[in-house]
């Protein structure tokens, strides 16, 4: 049995090596956030993972969450203890705001959290990640009032919070949403409509589920200015905040999943029996810029999901190879008797590959984590806005490339386990089943694909893509300039990639108009080079900053020079399909559109 | 819902443009392989798949196989009548031989036949497949009596054959087999031991089972020289042919697996009772040999598999994005409301991939699939070794590739359909599940790629690489020379393909030796190139054959143009891969042993 360990030196690594944590912890309001208070937490959170969430995970896949007849869901044995758990530790808060009774720590602290839930129980941690949503909705654009009544007990956990877009007419299309909402004299409105796809729509952690609701009103324009958003909670709250009357809004059914099956994917209905009551949120027909503020968040979530569930797979294919004895290894003593598989080079390509991925993505994501920080709380505006601007620019890729490696590497890990796993109890199928849905919510891959063309590289005419590149060439020269040969390798294959990004950049800019849908073919091609790109840029300063440790004598030498290696095996590897995907992009996307739809 | 229709329009042009059906159907023997009876069988096969077979597929995957208290096994609804039907109708003897019963046609007609088994019930299919394993090595090593007693009833279906090779501590490692075979006066074997991963090791379709045993005698050499192979029948069979006493093999228990559940994966407990009797196939010791020579028709076998998954896998696709209304496609009529997705460009993106490494692997397969015919049948003796060199390079390449896109083509088939793919009663997380074990069995994509190196390029001196390589640079040049303009880019990034696969080629040669370890891992990426080199240069060929039938104003002309249209996405979009993984070949290998063992 492999058990979760939170890979605690890496994440230090990275949030104090790479991520600037130190820096962070200045910004105002953050003052807490000191070495040894973030040290502890990781600690506790760790523990949490190992003890609670880990072994709740395969129990909870084979029982998986049960609608009864009375319109309830059933979550598997444990884990409404588990959550009670979770809430007492004040895990549900640790981001929050302290106004309302959170922990307000920094994003690139709860960003290593949160990795340690998404690695140890996905199914249950979508749960804290859905009423994160909803807390930042009210949050937000909510009235003083609505902050009083629903902040506390979301922060705390007392209550959940859910998100209600999709419907069945209505996926990625937010246009075509038609849940209707008519104002009542007393201020309220009346919802009816049918929402799919709801996370823990309905569940029985708690006695109450805070539910916001993307709907249109009688009068609202066509299209996507004419949605607004509600809240609507399960139990109607009085002025003194206990729930009271049930309200109008029943989960009908729940999905039958390839994966997370712990986590209840619900179709709600509204107003069956005569209209659900809703609270409006901000102003009416600007539902959609609301979630498009919340977006970024969620989206990264999404894409620390997939660091998380790689890091995972990781560990357990490690794991199962170190154990399984089973023939010789190529290349070694010929007298020797058979070995660990973990000997054979190509279960080490694979291990390798893994690692190199789930590491790269990490550093992306927490060193955005911390860009988010800054954005937010920055003294200066100039800089908030620069780190808001990077920030922006990463986000599809943290979602669409970590999501997308994620697949790659669940499946590398379940193929060092050979026939074991396949089976199920083995563990390693659970975390291909459970990872595949991480490219598809909040945005599929190919809508993050195209954000990362039109909003983000386009509408700057290339401002903030160009900066990066800038900043990844700097890295490179630092590689290719540095004392430590070992080094070099590592910056020509990235100063490749960036030259690649370079013309890629420009070709899109120069396309974007006069080829929009060969462009847009190409989009998917155009994420994995950023992907790759960032990844290969942040385990190149992941090096250059082992090689200063190493060269002061510093910290853990093994996992100094591990962590070289592994910049050198992903620049030998993964980053020389950066400058082959540029050539697909520029090529590829005409090709893509020429046989014609009914010829498919 | 989508249901399965072959493509018979694409299997006949594979068949005749580029197999060169017409040439294998003048080989000795196969002269009733005329194109209106080959025509007929593909019909009645395609009719038996869409209306039988498909319509089992998910209700067998829902329902799985169920061991009984009393170790039988029982298989999903429906599927012994069907099993039954595809006997009566002929199928399993399709190209067994006529001297036992079987039709005799070419392996390039049953190869069309099977891919649509593979297509439309990949777990129902996989019984067939063995049976065909067990009358091959009978066929192959057997006594004129054991054919006599067996392959009459295994070509009919009468009864059915297993094959058992892995022990739990023997996976892939057969030197480790531990199940021992003790001689008895009468000739027979007693034989006792664990088999696992026993693919329809028990069910309830037929009144005996025939499984072909890896064991070991008591004064056997150790490792691979001591294993001998036996036929060990579940009901022992009289010298009449009747099945008489059963016999000390049991179904211990079935695998809870994450896909083909319609498809009892048992272990096979031999001998608890005193010992199973037995009966030695071939020479004692020979056992290895004897399993080598049917592993390319099983590896064969397997990658065909992966083709037909894909095929399937496009299909459900390509009916969903026609049906599927959300949002409008970008650089479409702005004044257009919503359209189908299958007009949005990231969409058609992902389907031109999927059909693209279908339709490659696909000939790739079929050609390989006619070099064995030749190889078994060619007059001429020189020619026979040519091909069988030729298949012999292939097998790997079919295996391990199209298998290896499989998953790549199933998971964009389940993203295509977003949120709906995640939901098993849409069919497509079906796919993912069944096609992940492909990769796996019958030899990892691991040991095929250390076979591609070490059996099939370094141990001729890379003579049938080169000569393959050879031929690509001539379709290539037929490419690029071409009066079509069109073909002009297929064939510069098949030529520039070809110059990467003869570097990479001249690598391994040079480095097997000094660098194993290095060139093993790197193995991996020299399979990955040569099969989007081999199919890259199929495309190739196929879109020059539609261009000469366009000029010629012969056939479907929207065919043959779409034909040339998925070879100039292929050539655009997927060959770039193939100098870049060179590139990884050689220089990444080292890397991937750098970081040491304890240190993952």
């Amino acid at each position: 049995m492999s058990t979760y360990r939170a890979p605690l030196a890496d994440m230090h690594f990275v949030m104090n090596e790479l991520a600037g944590l130190e820096q962070v912890a200045q910004l105002p309001g953050f003052e807490e956030a000191a070495p040894d208070v973030v040290a502890a937490i990781l600690e506790e959170a760790a523990k949490f993972a190992t003890e609670v969430l880990d072994p709740l995970n395969r129990p909870g896949d084979v029982e998986g969450a049960r609608r009864l007849d009375d319109g309830g869901v059933r979550t598997p044995a444990g884990f409404k203890q588990a959550y009670e758990q979770f809430c007492a530790n004040g895990w549900n808060g640790l981001a929050k705001t302290p106004e309302f009774g959170g922990q307000g720590l920094p994003h690139l602290v709860s960003t290593a959290v949160e990795e340690m839930w998404h690695s140890s129980n996905l199914a249950f941690d979508l749960c804290p990640l859905l009423t994160q949503g909803a807390i930042e909705a009210i949050d937000l654009v909510g009235s003083p009032e609505q902050k009083q009544l629903y902040l506390p007990k979301l922060i705390s956990g007392e209550w959940t919070g859910t998100m209600n877009l999709t419907e069945p007419q209505a996926g990625s299309d937010l246009a075509a949403v038609r849940t209707r909402a008519v104002r009542q004299p007393d201020g309220s409105y009346r919802l009816a409509g049918t929402k799919i796809f709801i996370t823990y729509g309905e569940h029985d952690y708690t006695a109450n589920i805070v539910h916001l609701v993307l709907a249109r009103t009688p009068d609202a324009p066509e299209g996507v200015r004419g949605i607004s958003l509600f809240i609507v909670p399960k139990f109607i709250v009085g002025a003194d905040g206990s729930p009271g009357e049930r309200n109008d809004v029943q989960c009908t059914s729940i999905e039958n999943k390839l994966g997370i099956h712990a986590s209840p994917t619900c179709v709600m209905t509204y107003g069956e029996k005569g209209g659900a009551t809703g609270y409006l949120v901000g102003e009416e027909n600007r539902g959609l810029e609301y979630m498009f503020i919340m977006m970024n968040a969620a989206r990264f979530s999404v894409g620390l999901e997939g660091v998380g569930m790689g890091e995972r797979a990781y560990q357990r294919s490690v794991a199962y190879a170190r154990e399984r004895v089973q023939g010789r290894a190529v290349g070694l003593d010929r007298a020797s008797k058979a070995g660990a598989i973990i000997d054979h080079p190509d279960v080490r390509r694979m291990l390798m590959t893994i690692r190199a991925h789930v590491e790269g993505t990490r550093v992306v994501a927490y060193v955005t984590a911390a860009a988010l920080d800054n954005a937010r709380r920055h003294p200066d505006p100039a800089a908030r806005r620069s780190h808001q601007a990077f920030a922006d620019l990463m986000i599809p890729i943290v979602k669409g490339h970590s999501t997308e490696v994620a697949q790659e590497v669940v499946s590398l890990g379940l193929q060092v386990h050979g026939g074991m796993g396949y089976i199920e109890e083995t563990g390693a199928a659970q975390y291909l089943r459970d990872a595949r849905i991480t490219t598809i919510y909040e945005g599929t891959t190919g809508i993050q694909a195209n954000d990362l063309v039109g909003r983000k590289t386009v509408r700057d005419g290339g401002a903030a893509a160009r900066a990066v590149i800038g900043e990844i060439e700097k890295t490179a020269a630092h590689l290719t300039g540095s004392a430590d040969a070992s080094l070099h390798p590592v910056g020509a294959a990235l100063s490749e990639a960036a030259v690649a990004l370079e013309d890629a950049v420009a070709w899109v800019l120069k396309s974007s108009a006069s080829h929009a849908r060969a462009v847009h073919a190409g989009a998917a091609h155009y994420l994995r080079m950023w992907g790759l790109a960032a990844s290969g840029w942040q385990l190149g300063r992941a090096a250059l900053a082992a090689s200063r440790k190493l060269a002061a004598d510093e910290g853990d030498a093994a996992f100094m020079r591990a962590k070289i290696g592994t910049a050198r095996f992903f620049a030998a590897t993964l980053l020389p399909q950066v400058a082959a995907l540029g050539r697909t992009l520029m090529h590829g996307g005409e090709t893509a559109l020429e046989v014609p739809a009914e010829q498919l």
